[in-house]
């Protein structure tokens, strides 16, 4: 097909679609002519795959970068395509030189030791949870392993459903699709789901009539 | 105390809590002399709320001022004080007038009302809950109610936790803090546990050696 084709196909203009060559997320189509080239179906799953990480993961083109060159390189395995994809993903929490926050980090690094989870050491989302909890105890809500608790069940049973759910021989750009889907959208259904939950629960809790 | 002590003790400038006074935000403090005020306990307890919300929940000044005269007024009680509170944490959603999203929209009418919470019918979580839907489906992952079921779950066992934990009786600026802890810092503390323990289910799942 050509250009204006794929542009109609994929819902991106030929500008973004060019931008995309250009920074080499995207290959170039095949010459058919001075001034045509012809793409294919593999351009169309592509740009599919780089719309969903800048729209749904709000990454820039460095991060998306990577992550293709992640899964387009055979020798980097399912988990760490994974690890490249959530750290693409962020977010990257500024970490202050502060005690507090130390304290706090230490705390996470004890937890996921204890957990017995296999967890890199410069995962993002321990710098998240330290962040969490610094602010926590700022507010006078010390954080306690059993307050934690039931968060650790719910987070542990849905990530063992969300992983089990990738399939590990299927092509690489549908699992980092599904990687994707997993570590925001799913969130996003969490969240929302987690507020709703709270309304109702505040609804029969507090309402005395 | 003097404004001087107020801020040492708030960790807020006195431009900060002289704009707080400004906007109604913080009672004025009692007349000690021509050019001097006196502040209380009270004033503290209420700037280390104002603190919270805004760099907590992120509030601008508009939405704490709604919480506040909730809070303030005996007549709302705790179920509609957690309600206005969750309004104004958002996040707004736009609403786009498009057929997927009334359709997504539906969909989360019905599920509530399928799971028999009681939710107004403009809280924000709704349209947070139809937009990952949107965007899911648009990404070719369409979603039932048994892919829901195990974050349902999750987030009924958390809400009834948290809401479980607010004293009833107790001084309402508490309470309030606790309902802001509950929605935005525990969220955070569930996603980083979350994407703790999907890479953690990924070396499990996908490391072959």
């Amino acid at each position: 097909m050509q250009i204006s084709e794929l542009s109609d196909r994929s819902g991106l203009t030929v500008q973004t679609i060019k931008f995309y060559i250009r920074e080499e997320l995207l290959p170039r189509g095949t010459a058919a002519g001075a001034t045509r080239a012809e793409y294919g179906a593999g351009h169309l799953e592509r740009l599919r795959l780089i719309r969903a990480l800048r729209e749904v993961g709000d990454l820039p083109v460095a991060a998306i970068r990577r992550i293709l060159a992640a899964m387009e390189n055979d020798g980097v395995g399912l988990h760490e395509l994974f690890g490249t994809t959530q750290h693409a993903i962020g977010p990257h929490v500024a970490v202050p030189d502060d005690p507090h926050w130390r304290a706090a980090r230490q705390d996470v690094d004890a937890l996921v030791r204890e957990l017995g989870w296999q967890v890199g050491q410069r995962a993002p989302a321990r710098d998240l949870l330290a962040r969490a909890f610094v602010a926590l105890r700022r507010l006078g809500f010390p954080i306690t392993l059993t307050d934690l608790r039931p968060y650790v069940r719910a987070a542990a049973d849905m990530a063992e459903h969300e992983i089990g759910r990738i399939v590990r021989d299927g092509p690489r750009a549908r699992s980092v699709q599904a990687m994707l889907v997993s570590t925001v959208l799913y969130e996003q259904v969490l969240t929302a789901l987690h507020r709703l939950a709270q309304e109702d629960a505040a609804a029969r809790h507090f309402d005395e009539n």
